[in-house]
Order: C-alpha cells, then structure tokens, then sequence
C-alpha cells in the first residue's frame, strides 16, 4: 500500500499526485483558470471520505490501482457521453475514445475520467490516457468473493454482474493527477467540478436558436435559397451550417473555399448575416495536399496520416499560429460564427480503421494514444481562443471530448441514431460538464421523425442535420404544424434557456440535469438519489427467462429515469419516442403543470400522461417565474431590444432570475453581471404582483408585461 | 532501426526474439511438439521476404512496431476467429479475447496474433498480450500518405480505409517472439503453422456424429427420454450434452453432479454409453464456495473472483492436478466424453463486466489480461492431457482460443447468432489452427432454421444447443423430414470427414477451408488468391449515396467469397440463409456435380444455383471418390465393422484417400496409420475400376461395394 499525499487545490477540491504523470493531459493543455470566488459560494464541502480509506497499490501488470470505498446502495454517475446506461455502479469503464460507440464498454465520442457519487464527492483522473474504472465490478477474492456467489440454476436473485464494495480505478504506467471534489450533494460536487475547470459555457444568444445543415454539396445560392424558405415558412433559423463540400477538397480537408460552389465566400457570408443567419463551418483535423497550410505544417505533424491528409500535432504553438492565422483570415474575419469540429476521435476500435495508430510520434513528443485521447479538446481550445481573441463568442459542435471541458463553447453529437440512447447521452452529459444534441437526420416515419424534432428543440443545441439526405423541417407535411410550433417554442423560451446557460458559466450549474442531479439537489447525501423504491434492479432472469438469440445473461432491466431531464430548476422534459401514446414521468417534489394542456399534477411521485403525436409532455414547477420573448424568426443581432413576458406559475408566490447582457461579446465578464432577480408577491387580497430588480448595463431586454397564476405556456 | 536475429526453428520455419518476453506464452503453455518429419514433406519453403524488408523498431509510447513490405493487391487472413470481414487488409485487429464480439475491430473469442498473407506467408506474434496488427491501415506521413490523399466531396473512388504499404505490428512492452512460415502458397505456409504447433486435431469417430444439448435443468430421466426420442424417430445422435444445471450450483460452478437431477451419475452415463451415446458436460472456469475443490485451490487462485467463484492459476501444475484428479475421478472415469468449456473469454468489454480485471494477481506472478487471453487454451490443454492419459480422444466445445490450438480437440462457438457471421467464421477459423461450429439453436421462423441446420451438418461439430429454449429437431414439423435428410447425411459421409480429418491431424490441412485457401493451393504465389476479377471492391459511395442513419463513411460491399467453403479436397458447401431461392458460388477450376441432383457445372468461375429449401448447394469434384457409411443411429463402438461403400464421381478416373483406425484411442500414433489410397481407373472400353491399398491394423472398414461414374450422392 502506498502512501498518497493530497493537498487541496481549491476550495472543496483535493489533488494528488500519483508516479509522475508530467506531460500533456486534459487540464493541462486547456489551461482554464479555476472559478475560486464562485466556488467559496457553493455549500460547505468537507473531506469526502477518510484518507485510511483511499488505497493506492502498484501493480505487477505495470501502473498502480487506487481504491475507495462504496456503500451497499451507493450510485455512480459519469465517466462521460454513454449511451447505454446512466448508474455506472457494477460496471467496468474502458475510457478510451470511440467514433462508435456500439458496445457498453464505457469507450465513447467524449470518455471522461470524473466519477460522481449517490454519496455525495466527485473524482476526476486527469490523463491522457484511456484510464479503466472499475465501478464495483471488481470482486477481490479474499475480501467479499465467497458471500457474493449464488446459484444460477436455481436462485432467482441471481444476477448477471456482481457487484464489488470498492471503486477501483487503473492509472496509466506513468501515474496521473488525480482530484477528488466535495459535495455535500451530487449537484455541488458537478457544479465544483464545472468552476474548477474554469466554469460553464455561455453561448452566443443566437445559438440557442434553431440551427440547420443543408446537403454537403450545395453552392451558394441553394444555401441561401433554403435560408430564405425558412423564413418564408416563418419557422425561426439562426445559424445554417454547411458540410464538407464547402472545402475546395475534404477527406483529408483543405479549410479553403471551393472557388466553383463558394466564389464569393466574404459576399456570400455577409449576405447570410444581414438576413438573420450565423454561418457554421463543418471540418475535420486532417489536413489535405491540396491545401495551403500543407507544406508548413508538414514538419509539425504525426508521424502517420488519416486519409492521406496530416494529423498536426496542435499540442505546438507554431501548428496553432498557422491553423489560427489561416482560419482567422479565410472564416472567422468574413463573419463565419464557428465550426463543426468533426472526426476527431479515432481509436484502433474506429470504423474502417482510418485513424493514426496509437503508436504515431509526434514532434512535441506526445505518440498516439494521448493525442487520440486529447485531439477533441485541443481543436476546441484552439477555435475557442480564436474568437475570444476578437471578443466573440462562438458555438458549436464537436464530435470527442474529455474531462475539463464544461469552459468550452461545443455541443457533442454522433454518428448513432437511437432517440432513447440520445436522450440517455443528454442525461449523461450532465455529471461531467459535457453538452449534447441530439440532432435530427432523416427517419423511418414521420412519428418517429416528430417525436425527434420535439426532443432536440429542448436539448442544448436545436439542430436538423440534413448533410446527407436534405431533410428541412417541412419535409414531411403532416407534421410541419407541429414542428413550426416547437421550434417557435423554443425561441420563446430563449431568455429562460439563456439564463440557465448564464448559471452553468458563472455558477457550475449544469443547464441541463438528469433526474439524479435533481433529486440530489433535493435530498442532498442519499445512497440512493433517485428515492427509495422509485427503481428496483431485476437483471438477471430465471433459468427458463434465457433468449438464447439475445445473449445467455439475463439483461439490465432497471428503471433509470435516464429519459427524462430539467432545463434550470423550473422546466421537466419527458421526450416521447416513436410507438408511445403515453409515458410515466418521475416528478421531483412540489407542483408541476403540464406546460401545453396546464394539468395540475403532484410530485415526489411517478405519473402516467397521454401524449398525442402534438404535444411533447413538458412540465413546469409551481412558482416558477418564466421570461419569454415573441417567436421572432432570429435572434435580433447589435442594440435591438427584445420585450420579454414574465409568465409566473400556479398560486403561490415565487421567485427565478433573468439574465441579460450584449448576448455577443464578452464584456459581461469585465462589467460584473445583468442578472435581475424577479420576484411575484401575493397581497392580502390574493392578488399577485412581479417585480424584476436592476440589473448590469448592456441590456437588451424590456420586460413588457407579466402574467400571474398561469397553469400553462402562453403559446402565441 | 533495430536489427533482428533470425533463427530457422522448424523446416520453412523462422523464429525471432524481440525484446525479453519470457513468461507465458500461447505456444509455450501449450508445449506441444512441432511435427518436423511431416514439415519435411511439405513442399520447399523458402525465405518469404529479404531481411532488409522487415523492420523493427523501438517506440516512444513504448514497447516496439514490427514492419513488413505489403505489395498493393496483396490480401492477408487469419488474426483469429473474425466475424465481420475475411481480408484483413486495411483493418487494424485489436487481438484481445473479447466474449460478445459485435464490432470489427479484430477482438474476438479467439484472437489468434497469425495471419497468412497472398503472398504466400504466415507470420506469428507468440505473446500473451493484446497485439495489435495494422494490416496496411496505418498510412504513414512521410512515405505514402500525400499520394493517397483523394478528394470525397467529387471523387468517386474516395475511400473509407486508404491502404498502406506495410504491415506493422505492435509487439507489448516486455517484447515477444515472432515467428515466419515459408509457402510457397498460403495453403503451405498454415500447414506449417498446424504442423508447428503440433499438427491438426482427429476427433473420436463420434465426435463427427449428431450433437444436441438438453434444457439446463433436464434431470436424468428427461435426458433420457430426450435420447430416446432420436432412436424412436430414426434420427442420428451421438452426443447429449448437459449444459449448467447438472452442476450441484452454477455460475459460479461445482464441477459436482447435483444429487437431485442427477442421483447416480455413474448409472446414468452408462446407460447412456449402453444406448450409443456419448455424454458432454458444460462448465466453466469460475470455481463456487460449494465445491469441494473450494478450500485447496483458493490459494492457488487469481485475486479476484468472477461471480464470487475462485479463477484458479491453471498456469501452476497443483492446480492442474486438483482440477484434473477431480475431473478424473467424478467425470472422466464414469465414461463422461468430454466437456464444453464455457466462459473463458472475458476481457474489460465483456457485457455485465463479469470478468476479473487486467489488473488481477494470481500466484504464478502472472496479470489478469495474460491469464483472460490463454484461459481457455489452459483449460483445452488440461483436459486433452486428462484424456491422453488414458489413450482416449476427446471432443469438446471451448468459447475460448489463441494460438497454436491446432492439436487441441476443441471446436468454437459463440453467443452471438447471425448466420452469414456464423459461416464466415468457420471460413476464418481455417487461417489459424482453429475449428468452428455455427451451432442451432432456435430460430426466428422454420426456414431460417432449417437453413442453420442445413449449414451445421457441414461443418466440424453439427450441434443443436437447446439448452435455453429447448428446441428438437422435431420441434418445426414441417421441416422435420428436411432435417433428418441432411443429419442422416452427415452420417453417411462421415469416413470422408473422418479421413479429412485424419490429414489435418497429421499432415496440417485444414479439414475446413475458405475459398482464399482452396484457390491458393492451386494458384500458389497469387497475390489475389481469389483470381482477378473475381470480386471487386465497392467500399465508399457518392457522397448522395450515403445513409445519415446508417453511418457516415460508405460501407464495405466488396464480395468476399466467405459465404462457401470446401470440406477437404473434393466438397464444396455454400450454406443459403433466410430469404434465399438461389445463390452465386464460385467454383474452382474442375469440373463439379450438384450433389443431390447431379447437375454439371464447368468450374474456374461463378455459377448461380436456385435451392428449395429442402435443398443445399453443395458440390463435388469429377473424379473424387467419396467413401460412405449406411445412416446408423450412431457411431458403433468397439470392434463392430462398418461397411463402406466407394462412390466415383463423373466421367473420369480418379482417386482418393480413406483413412480408418478405431475411432477412440491414440494407438494410431505408434501403430503407424491406417491410410489406404484408393484409386479409380478406367478400362480401354470405358469401363471403370476401384482399388484400396492396404492400410495399417485396427481397421473398422469393411468395403461392401463401389459406384463409378456417379454425379449425385446415393441418399440412401
């Protein structure tokens, strides 16, 4: 056993130095500074566990294996975007990066090494290596292996994963800084998590608006011939992204307009932004022969190619002055809004084996496996520095991650297609400062198509991905009204969305909560966060139960709740999948009304609601004060002012915020803050009254009217 | 650069140390005795590349790349037991043990580090570790990469996979031994491999006859009344497994027979052996708290436990001694034929995390990810040794493989269950030393089992596993008649497979062979041992014709030829699936029969054939002589004769080879053998003639009688 030396690094925040890890690693290379005053407001974080308790080892196999203890009942949530399941406990994390992530085996687009506990403390393991957790699915021999075994034939309780009472994770040969975060609560220890790496992420207030991609080869002119049918459809559309073909040569990519689809790049990006659209440009690492930059980052680039293109080590300052410079003088200086950061997580388990291999040498010394694992972050961070160098604020989409990365203005998203499993990755996404969207493509039929759109109109990023088959939101006529309406849902509900977002930057909230954050926000400290009895485990099936074509092991049937989510502490999202007419919906505590239809339900208990293919079944707490603003097309770019609705709920008085700033640039970090708090009273009589106190300068809001005693969404 | 020692290990036979691997390895817990007189036969292998060509060298992320020339169109097979694609070229193969392998990323339940390439070569990594091979997908920057560079937005022949010009292979940190295997051909250059690691495997006669697995929790009057249920019916069985329930408690297991369901185990398995069955009894590696074995091999054990069992060191010969004086005394003794060897297979992917971790100790100082990659050849080894012992052959079932199995009587399986994945591995399983069974179980309709049944028949073990379901072969009834032709068919062809057998015993050849195999040994050196024109590769599509829900890089439709394969020299079996009328098969040079309705095909090209169901394709060389038995109910034991009829196929003469001992023992391998080359030869009118050569002692083959000039299989 080996003594291990913590030393706090920040309020509620411990490290330890295991080996000598040294070189390149997730914090490391994004460099963010920790939000220390915002995190001295978080409640009173103690030592999570005894030190006696945390157990190093060095291994034979090579690196070392640290150990803490977990309670009987105690939850894990994390180790990044996984689609398969939400409690990690009894499963073993493999976090290397994946493009295709089709198996549980904890790989995925963004694996994040941070751990938070149904106990309360969070543990991060900064590497760049693929770190293994093994979340109780360890069982040792001496100390707990006998009492755990059981009689398949003939007892029922049988189950397919035993579970272990230690939290066992493998440190890479040349050890790793590892961190630990209190609570009391999940919530506190992820919102810990979150300041730590330098706060949330506050996007642009036009990203929150709808987003569309359009066929990867159009030109010019069929961009803005289908920008202008959004508008003559009235249905709102802040930014339009465009796919490969805008390159003069992609697979490997040039990052040059191609002069035959894109004559006028400057031209045709300025026309796009005086019509209300924000231009995205989809990309990828590799860089082709065909384009400038090639011969000059030759030198600075991997040892192996992907697609025959260059694999730049961006770990380099020269490789980052050259993709900076290039994408400042030939995008960003025409007006582009950000990028789509694509393919930039590769691993030997990539399809198609079109990844550098692990074993790829880099000029600054890194090999393979830790630029794989990194490649993702570094991308961001670059784009990211580019336009706060200019006072802007970009968002986009990125397709890796790691840890660390909740300062960054991207939006995960994949190749996968499952509606459950990215509703579950929106959920996921919320214990380690990760954003996703579940974007839409094409789909089997117009139900399932709907129910999609509904989700993603609530998810970080509102976005039809139509690249590949030229999807538009009026492509299935039947269901264009219903889709008109909730994407104009959405722009009403921006300054809510905004706000929230304004919470995650400054606060550490995560703006988008999976019901295991909600809860323990609630009941702060319980082993189990989703309430006693609201699941119970029967994996594991009777002998005669077996499907011999499904697999021999019985199959994971818990009740997660990992499809359904809060927007802030007012709005609960119960997306629909295609083939349901109704669903059960866990509601936390006090009141909520069903935002469309204003029934009145009690929480701190499961209900079943009937949904219609029109309604998504969203839900809204009891004394929430909600700002909304008309469904304008766009969001209004410079000095216009936007009137925004208070819409207070139910009747009782309440409380909310409402944030306001430039909504561009970001000044709001020098000028101190434009939060107003608003507050709707009750006088004797029984009569409500709102009141919104002063907030910063640079606002672009007037409240024009409130609404009181509301048991649904004004929707016009 | 480093430079390698090459020594000659064997005739066409290389061997190179790198590094100080040490420990264990595939071949070396195996020890199994390379066939050097039989290696002598094989026709002279020369170096297959100059030493100039193969580099090795020391890599920062540590360990070290091994790196051999590729030429262009040169194709490369084996890495073990892959499911999704036959040509390895442009793949990265992660070869690590890998229990539910639905993705292509090379792991599998039998990742073998040796592939053959078209060139006319094998190569092997004898390591313990996960190797990684790059098979021409790892495109270096400075060498080849620019040129590859193509441009997906217009060009057509984009592709996902660019194709490097080497073959690098990642060897493990502490270094491994690699071996070379001359040609000239691939066929050559596997011989060699088999005959390195020992030679082929020859089952008992019974293992070649009917198998079916019982419902888990059979007790012995039911199985009995199962067995009795196949005479009655008048079809073919020799062989009932059980599967975990004749365990006194299961997962984790006694090895103990439980006194309810199995009161008198040595009554029942004579009984049984008495009405002409075999007993085959399902276990696995992971030792319960109820067994007696618990106590004595708890210290010789890893230090974790899977399902709360012990996972004993096999590695230490106590441990071997207490497992196999157990076996011995409460299995093997009673007349038990062998065992089906379940679960060895797990790795950090494995579903439910069941598995011991990378990290585990075990006494022998060995890691878990050593033990997890050769569990199962421990357990092949150790029970083969049992039945050597007493001068019987075994034939079992193992999940389990990894180099140098060619000796070992086991045959693979699976959970998974798609047939056209099925047939390709019992193609792939041919490159390696390995033997597959796409073993029935129950199906999603009548056709789509009657297909699988069809496919099964023809293949190294044909075994129907109704140990979760409890299918029979009476269960379809409308297809019950189908499948009683083709077990009964079997039957009657079992001294052809018997004698095909025998060759892959001694002389190395795969008594199974995928197309790349059987073209290659007539077309030695072909770089495209499939002929030119033959298949062409489609992989990536027109950026229109990609399918946003199905993934975003085109996909591989390149036509493989791993949907047929031969039976020894002279049967061809192209299995049809689920949905088919007819299907294209590729014949080789020849002239070939329809089997069951004597159509004539010129071969050298592709033909299509239409199959009822009743029917499958399979083919028979002109001038083949097929040597068969009547369609007993089982194999006869002991001294009992069996007649054999020689069936001479087509207008020419020929010949062919029948080998014969008594089926049970190792007596063959002093007695010397019981060959007997048979020979067709026609008259100056036409007439023909057949002769047997005398073969060794112990003959069971008395033949009654010859057909010349047949073109279709005599069914009854």
């Amino acid at each position: 056993m080996q003594k291990i030396n913590w030393t706090q690094a920040a309020p509620g925040v411990w490290k330890a130095t295991v080996g000598s890890p040294g070189g390149l690693t997730p914090l490391t290379c994004l460099n963010r500074k920790p939000r220390t005053e915002a995190m001295k407001e978080l409640p009173e974080g103690n030592w999570p566990l005894s030190e006696e308790e945390i157990e190093l080892r060095i291994l034979t196999a090579g690196g070392s294996l640290l150990s803490l203890p977990l309670d009987p009942g105690e939850e894990l949530y994390g180790t990044g975007l996984q689609f398969m399941r939400m409690n990690q406990r009894g499963r073993t994390r493999y976090l290397r990066v994946n493009s295709d992530p089709k198996q549980d085996t904890g790989e995925t687009h963004a694996p994040v090494p941070f751990l938070v506990s149904g106990r309360g403390y969070g543990i991060l393991v900064d590497s760049a290596r693929a770190v293994t957790f093994y979340c109780g699915s360890a069982l040792r021999q001496q100390e707990d292996a006998a009492a755990q075994a059981r009689d398949r034939n003939m007892d029922r309780g049988w189950k397919a994963t035993p579970v272990s009472d230690r939290l066992e994770i493998r440190l890479p040969q040349e050890g790793a800084d590892v961190y630990l975060f209190a609570g009391p609560g999940m919530q506190d220890a992820v919102r810990r998590y979150n300041l730590f790496c330098g706060g949330g992420t506050l996007p642009p207030r036009w990203g929150l608006g709808f987003w569309h991609r359009v066929p990867t080869l159009y030109k010019d002119s069929e961009v803005e011939a289908e920008a202008r049918e959004f508008r003559a459809r009235d249905i709102p559309c802040d930014v339009i992204g465009l796919e490969p073909g805008w390159h003069s040569a992609s697979y490997p990519v040039t990052y040059e307009w191609d002069a035959v689809r894109f004559p006028d790049p400057a031209g045709f990006v300025g026309r796009m932004k005086r019509s209300g659209f924000q231009v995205n440009l989809w990309e990828h690492p590799y860089l082709s022969p065909e384009s400038a930059l090639y011969d000059c980052m030759r030198k600075l680039s991997g040892s192996y190619s992907v697609w025959g293109g260059l694999a730049p080590d961006y770990t380099l300052e020269e490789a980052r002055k050259l993709y900076s410079d290039q994408h400042d003088r030939e995008h960003v200086s025409l007006g582009v809004s950000g990028y789509k950061l694509d393919e930039c997580d590769g691993s030997e388990l990539t399809r198609n084996s079109w990844m550098f291999p692990a074993h790829a040498e880099f000029p600054s010394g890194h090999d393979g496996e830790q630029m794989r694992q990194l490649y993702g972050l570094l991308l961001q961070d670059m784009t990211d520095r580019l336009y706060r160098g200019k006072n802007r604020r970009t968002y986009g989409l990125v397709r890796a991650s790691n840890a660390g990365a909740s300062n960054l203005p991207y939006v995960l998203y994949s190749d996968l297609y499952d509606h459950r499993q990215f509703v579950r990755a929106l959920c996921n996404a919320s214990f380690c400062g990760l954003l996703w969207t579940p974007e839409v493509r094409r789909a089997d039929s117009a139900e399932d198509w709907v129910r999609r759109m509904q989700t993603v109109c609530f998810s970080p990023l509102a976005m039809l991905n139509a690249w590949g088959d030229g999807v538009k939101p009026w492509s299935y006529p039947e269901a264009e009204a219903i889709v008109k309406h909730y994407i104009r849902l959405r722009m009403r509900l921006l300054p809510y969305l905004y706000t929230v977002f304004a919470e995650y930057e400054m606060k550490g909230t995560p703006p988008f909560q999976a019901m295991p954050l909600v809860l323990a926000a609630e009941k702060p400290k319980k082993g189990d966060p989703t309430g006693a009895g609201l699941h119970a485990s029967t994996e594991g099936e009777s002998p005669n139960g077996f499907n011999t074509t499904e697999g021999a092991y019985g199959k994971q049937t818990e009740r997660e709740w990992d499809d359904q989510f809060c927007i802030g502490r007012d709005l609960l999202v119960a997306p629909m999948f295609a083939g349901e007419t109704g669903r059960d919906v866990l509601l936390p505590d006090g009141v909520w009304y069903e935002a469309e239809t204003g029934v009145r339900h009690e929480g701190g208990r499961i209900v079943h609601v009937n949904c219609p293919l029109e309604r998504l079944p969203l839900f809204i707490r009891e004394g929430a004060v909600i700002p909304m603003m008309p469904a304008l097309d766009h969001v209004p770019a410079g000095d216009t002012m936007i009137p925004i609705e208070m819409i207070h709920f139910g009747s009782v008085p309440g409380e909310g915020l409402l944030y306001d700033d430039d909504g561009e640039t970001f000044d709001y970090e020098k000028s101190g803050d434009g939060w107003r708090k608003v507050s709707v009273t009750q006088t004797a009589d029984g009569r409500f009254a709102g009141t919104a106190a002063n907030g910063g300068p640079e606002r672009r809001y007037s409240i024009t009217g409130w609404r009181f005693a509301q048991t649904r969404l004004p929707l016009e």
